[in-house]
């Protein structure tokens, strides 16, 4: 071969991760350009490329960079924000609320070159993300001189970069566009997940990659939940979902892929499908153990991926390959199943298969880009050293190497860290602007959780309802002789409605945190039956008693918001110091009365059992007409023919609540 | 307060690990001698120690030094010699033989001082440990400065430092007596676990701690398989037999308990027992994941191990603790189960307890022990800092934290690492020794890997017999005739047996290595019933054919071992390039003809089916006799009427095995 190199490595220990897992030691890489231009013995190279220059490796281990499949790299920004929650808390209660106050086109420069250099320092030549703001992260990346995979976020919510879908597959479209051919970046779109996308976005994601050929980056079968959902709601599991929705028209990354089942693993297979399989996050998340030795069985292409720093909390692939391979083990109740040299093979070479770069990175092998990194494993934690079995150099890296052990890393032939030094990233300016973001985060958080109110919120969707409440709530012997009043002439039933009502209350020890009400209607029609379910929440503020001396007039906040969550999230997201439940039947009517609406409700206590109550009332921003109001509601109690001198001050949480302490 | 300090501690962040968990930042923490004087906010003990020369800890972490419960820490000098096996294999077909051949009080030193450099580099400042030669563990911990509780192991094994159980006690109670009022060690005794030790045994340890009031160090419950066969054998589950064996008559401190039911559980709490979660090596070894959460809902006192640097492979207790709370989250299906406070708290002050040690370590505590390390959280890895929820400190430690980022040690009032530097150890002489072990241990294992006979050698207990064989077998078309003919007078029949032979042959493409037959006899009796079973092994050499042109003499190696493994561990350490399987039934007979006794067999072989077979057999150490018995069975033949032309020279794996190539 009369080629010159620009570079000889010499005196390493050479692990390709080759398709025959070839070994050198003393081994050498000649580089030329951005690529690999010939491995092999040292003695061999030495002859091959005399005038090349050399570096010595000190008997180092020179291996590909490590390919880090899924991550979310300006979360690092959000490292260690919320730990020991569960993932919808997690997720809707802290990240979701942050990202749309925070995340920015300088928010995601700024976590991405962060991310960028704890992947150098770490040993990871390539990833792939997905995120929002997508460009920006792009810049970053090259910026810091790696390689990724980059997919553009696409999510049926709002997100903190596109007000509706359309406009993200829009910009998914224009950074595909303008990425298309950088030698380092390979754009990518990447639709959320199956559960927070519609049908229609998927279809439009898989079109949009198979227009351009890159690669759609995806969640699948993150947890049971999700997979049970998706059974129930569309009769199937995840991977023939997707499939319905083409998805497999394009080249798919597939991140978590926990929960499948035989058939689905051999669709993935069919479809040429890479996975990206997080440890960490499974587990730290509680989301179960991927049966990635199945995957592995069926010659799927299996990558490893951190997730998000901020499920994780570090970016560290050396944790995540060691814990990979613990993983199987524990799920397989099999020590010998993913040995160190298949699960180091899943950070390197089928890694980057599984992100569909494989032709350019992953192994050592003339031709590929040189993505390299050299680790030392002459330290203490990884003394001393056997050499009887060729696999016992992988289980060194796996089960007792730290990313720290790495010392130099290059990506696409260019030097990236020399000797523990970052040449490419200002790392001090960078952390000190990160903290300036930790403080604002951790204010707008501290002023959150200060309030309930807040809190709900943040959580999406409240409302603020009239602030002024006409109310009488009145104890009655009976329903019946009331049901009956309602006929008199004087007042006109607008409409009637039956429901049972499940209220909890979230009370807090502070008394101007008000209360929350989680109420769960069950809306009964004229055959007894319940019709349909719909749930509610209610932050009430404590009343301001002073302004009224009547007993049925009152002054408080009240915000209303629809309950998508369960009260279990609702419980762990609130954490009340108290916590009530009251069950009640409720006949209401909505009446006219003096040409002014007035709701009248019947309720029947039942558990705790409170016995029969007459409720009229109504609500309104003006003062005035609230005291108005409270004339008339004075009125219908007694055309009614309910007792004034029954009448109650507190709710029935109130009431509940006084019961249990006496 | 009138005392002074010598040394105040200014300028952290102070995690006290004590029972209500109080932080102070910037807090201090003041020592005098070998113990703490005092920790509080910074403010008011600059003002109570105005005089105290004060150290700066510029805003890092200041904590209890880590805890590791469970460990083998000379094994450092075995880290990586063998992975991705199975517990068996790796224990008898690796370690222990290993072991046998190379551990010594130097060893041990060197093993030692190694494991403990590891521990302070990666802030541990206490361990219980469970070796052989426990004295010399003691003197490299003392030298290296470190807080011990050192368990000198027995078993019903020779040991390599006690070739019986009772030089094993022994040396115990002489440990015990000379190491009870130490300063940094805590003398315990180790019985290795219920299976490697009789009942006598663990009742003897029991005594002796007990005796001595020190801890008994012991494993337990690591494997399902230890707990069904303890059933089978003892008809209880593990800890109602050590319960049994007076165990609790003792501070146990019990490692791993993987395997336990709720009232196992209960009589643990009960006995106030000490627990070890290896969280690592349960996982790498696949041995299950432990009910941690359910005991420390019993309030157990449970500590965090790496256990032996062999299973793990290291000595790093920041994976250990990320490793333990991931793993509760995944075993209970529940991401808030074992918080990051938690784990930690296992690490430090609950794994001084578990040790039967919290009197002196584990928090920062006045008049506790100064075992101090600081910890650096403005890394990289650990950017930036959110400071909303006080528990977030300790989520960083455990889920971003690692042991590099540990600066400074302190044990016992003495600096032993200060700013990343080691201040007792030697490391570069005693890493070229360990390589020197290494190089030593490999060549052992070389030797032996590339000779089949030695590695049944290593396994114990093979022993040669004798070399020459002399042997005809004749194929016959029945059975009966041959019978008849052994009630011909001058045959004299000794005794006769009935057997249906199992026989797997490992086989070898080297020729030299002859192959190794596992037998599984069952012995029927006269009623045809299987009366009882037995295993054999045998390597058999390559025939010297060489040696004698006759058909009916051969002369051959034969070592001969009680197979006291499975099939699946032979075949898993031998590793053989083909197998096969041979089924028969055998008619055995020991008889006398003219003053020699010979073997006859007559055989049918069924699986595969090879028809019907007489031989004739006799061994020998003596060329001579064989000769002369050779022309024996030449007359034997002939008068049990079978023909001499059908004799065929190869045994029947060689049958089989050109039968299967034809």
């Amino acid at each position: 071969m009369s080629s010159t190199a620009d570079l000889l490595f010499t005196n390493a220990i050479v692990l390709t991760m080759d398709k025959t897992m070839r070994q050198f030691e003393p081994g050498a890489v000649a580089v030329k350009g951005d690529s690999i231009l010939a491995v092999g013995p040292e003695e061999d190279l030495k002859k091959e490329f005399p005038d090349a220059p050399t570096l010595d490796c000190g008997k180092k281990v020179l291996m590909p960079g490590l390919v880090n499949a899924h991550t979310h790299v300006p979360m690092t920004l959000l490292r260690g924000l919320a730990d020991d929650l569960r993932l919808d808390v997690w997720l809707l209660g802290y990240m979701m609320p942050v990202e749309r106050e925070f995340v920015s086109p300088e928010f995601v420069r700024l976590g991405t070159l962060i991310g960028c250099a704890e992947f150098i320092r770490t040993g990871v030549t390539a990833f792939a993300d997905m995120y929002y703001f997508e460009e920006d992260v792009a810049k970053a990346t090259v910026e810091a001189g790696l390689r990724a995979v980059l997919g553009q976020t696409v999510l049926k919510f709002p997100a903190p970069d596109a007000p509706s879908y359309e406009d993200s597959l829009a910009a998914a479209r224009e950074f595909i566009v303008g990425w298309k051919n950088h030698h380092l970046i390979i754009p990518a779109v990447s639709p959320h997940a199956p559960y927070t996308c519609t049908a229609d976005i998927l279809q439009d994601c898989a079109a949009l990659a198979a227009e351009f050929d890159v690669p759609l980056h995806t969640h699948i079968a993150e947890t049971a939940f999700e997979v049970e959902n998706m059974r129930k709601e569309q009769g199937m599991p995840v991977v023939p979902y997707i499939k319905k929705q083409n998805l497999f028209d394009a080249k798919v990354l597939l991140a978590h892929c926990v929960h499948l089942d035989y058939g689905e693993i051999i669709t993935l297979k069919h479809n040429n499908a890479g996975i990206a399989h997080n440890p960490s996050s499974n587990m730290k998340l509680a989301s179960g153990m991927a049966p990635v030795t199945q995957m592995l069985d069926e010659g799927l292409n299996v990558g490893i991926g951190t997730d998000g720093p901020s499920s994780n909390n570090d970016l560290d692939m050396f944790e995540e390959v060691r814990l990979a391979a613990f993983m199987a083990k524990t799920r397989e109740n099999d020590p010998t199943a993913l040995p160190a040299n298949e699960a180091l093979l899943m950070a390197t070479r089928m890694g980057a298969e599984a992100m569909h770069i494989g032709h350019l990175t992953g192994s050592i092998e003339p031709g590929k880009r040189a993505d390299l990194i050299l680790v030392d494993i002459d330290t203490l934690h990884n003394s001393p050293r056997f050499r009887r079995d060729p696999n016992g150099i992988y289980a060194q890296l796996v089960y007792a190497g730290k990313s720290t052990d790495v010392s130099d890393v290059m990506v696409n032939g260019r030097w990236v860290m020399r000797d523990h030094e970052l040449l490419t990233i200002d790392l001090p300016t960078l952390l000190a602007q990160a903290e300036v973001y930790a403080q604002k985060i951790d204010q707008f958080l501290i002023l959150r959780e200060e309030s309930v109110l807040a809190k709900l919120i943040a959580i999406g969707g409240a409302t603020e309802g009239e602030s002024y409440e006409v109310q009488a709530k009145v104890r009655i012997p009976d329903t019946d002789p009331i049901v009956n009043s309602l006929q008199k002439p004087e007042i006109e039933v607008v409409y009637s409605r039956h429901y049972h009502e499940f209220d909890t209350y979230f009370l807090f020890d502070d008394p101007t945190q008000g209360s929350v009400r989680h109420r769960e209607d069950e809306f009964i029609n004229t055959k007894g039956e319940v019709e349909y379910v719909r749930a509610r929440l209610t932050h009430v503020g404590p009343a301001r008693e002073e302004e009224f001396p009547s007993k049925v007039l009152l002054s408080r906040s009240r915000f209303l918001a629809p309950s998508t969550q369960s009260l279990r999230f609702l419980r762990e997201y609130f954490t009340p110091d108290d916590e009530l439940s009251i069950e009640k039947d409720r006949l209401r009517w909505l009446v006219r009365y003096k040409g002014e609406e007035f709701y009248v409700n019947i309720d029947t206590v039942s558990k705790p059992q409170l016995g029969h109550y007459l409720e009229v009332k109504s609500r309104t921003w003006s003062r005035t007409d609230a005291q108005e109001k409270a004339a008339l509601i004075a009125e219908l109690i007694t055309i009614l023919g309910a007792d004034p001198g029954e009448t109650v001050t507190q709710d029935y949480a109130e009431i509940v609540d006084q019961a249990g302490r006496a």
